[in-house]
């Protein structure tokens, strides 16, 4: 596996992700966003991007979304405040990523595809509400409360949601209002939902943050990913 | 493949299903118990054991639980009724089938599994609450309110609920009480809501009822089947 950094702009704001591929595959191949969690672009991220490259042979770029590491949960509540409330900013950041990524020699612009984490997850499917030309979209523990200003009828690819059923950020009321947002867009969606997962459950270091809200689990781990894989396999091929 | 007539007795009625097998296969194979919609055992119920057989090599027991057909939706919700209100007969029908495919020396007692369809989906739940042996449990468009007398602590198998998002008898207030219900048993269940289906998903005859409750969804269909599929391979082998 190789990687480099890749770096994008949105209106001034430069934002370095890390760009992984397979240098033994040749020929243009399904390239895949991976958006971190609200903590920012860590190991967590480019881990599962590598991952993706590793196993389905995919280019993926763990994408920076904030361009600096919230130092504390203020300063993540900050971040997801700020870009919930201005949506051309979020958009903006999300689109420009995704160029960076379709315009790599070795990415086929036809078989793009967004997996997102936490608010990574929201913003994946925000990014497929402004109608990007993404085939797949994936949040794992992805919070199902966007900006209000995408129409669920402008997502073109399907989507999967990975989310633990003990997420309290994820309440019935919000899971309720997001499934009558994609069924009244006629999305192609799928939600699995894990019993014994709480939020953060694909991340191992979930459990050190010593909340009852956090909490890796195994399970809940391992059969999302099979589940986005069965989608790639589906979609990207 | 081959198949016959496997009668079992419970209280003095006689439930005859279909008890089917690889016979190019030999030893001791998981046996799963296969529980039709609430329109009784047909061609549906029959189908889905033949192809468990065909792409796992189990046993599979397409089993009677009301000894007629229903001649109409008068009879099915008389079913239904008369069986929810009467725990001990469910229950004891459940038990007899499952005990009579057990007892099939081809088949691993210890590998035990049930999956059901619609109101067979509530039963297979049903019977898992009330502690027996299966490995695993896999519910179709199940019906999520049961007897109401069993303890969700007593399920010892993984749960896998495939069901439509767009099903009407499965409201958000019941897949509430279920995921309640299930997190206070500590069980190992996932729920799979596929977001454009509805009722019966997996049944090339729903369209023909002609209701919006009801409908064939080729997506969530292959989707679910490839569910159960990981859960078989994780936990019958």
């Amino acid at each position: 596996m190789q990687s480099q950094d890749l770096t994008v702009v949105h209106d001034g704001t430069a934002l370095t992700g890390r760009l992984i591929w397979d240098e033994t595959r040749t020929g243009r191949r399904p390239g895949v966003l991976v958006i971190h969690e609200a903590t920012g672009l860590g190991e967590h991220a480019i881990e599962r991007a590598e991952r993706i490259v590793r196993e389905f042979g995919y280019v993926a770029y763990a994408m920076d979304e904030f361009g600096e590491t919230p130092a504390d949960m203020d300063a993540i509540l900050g971040w997801i405040g700020k870009l919930l409330g201005d949506p051309a900013e979020l958009h903006g950041r999300l689109a420009a990523a995704l160029r960076g990524l379709a315009e790599q020699p070795m990415v086929d612009p036809d078989r793009l595809a967004a997996v997102g984490h936490c608010f990574g997850g929201t913003s994946a499917i925000e990014l497929a509400g402004t109608g990007a030309d993404l085939k797949a979209v994936v949040g794992f523990h992805a919070g199902l409360q966007g900006t209000g200003s995408t129409d669920a009828g402008a997502i073109r690819g399907k989507l999967l949601i990975c989310n633990g059923a003990q997420d309290p950020f994820v309440t019935p009321e919000i899971l309720q209002a997001f499934s009558n947002e994609m069924i009244a867009g006629g999305v192609d969606w799928q939600m699995n939902l894990y019993g014994r997962a709480r939020h953060s459950f694909t991340n191992r270091d979930a459990d050190a943050l010593g909340s009852e809200a956090y909490g890796y689990d195994a399970d809940a781990d391992r059969r999302s990913w099979e589940a986005m894989r069965a989608l790639f396999l589906d979609v990207l091929g």
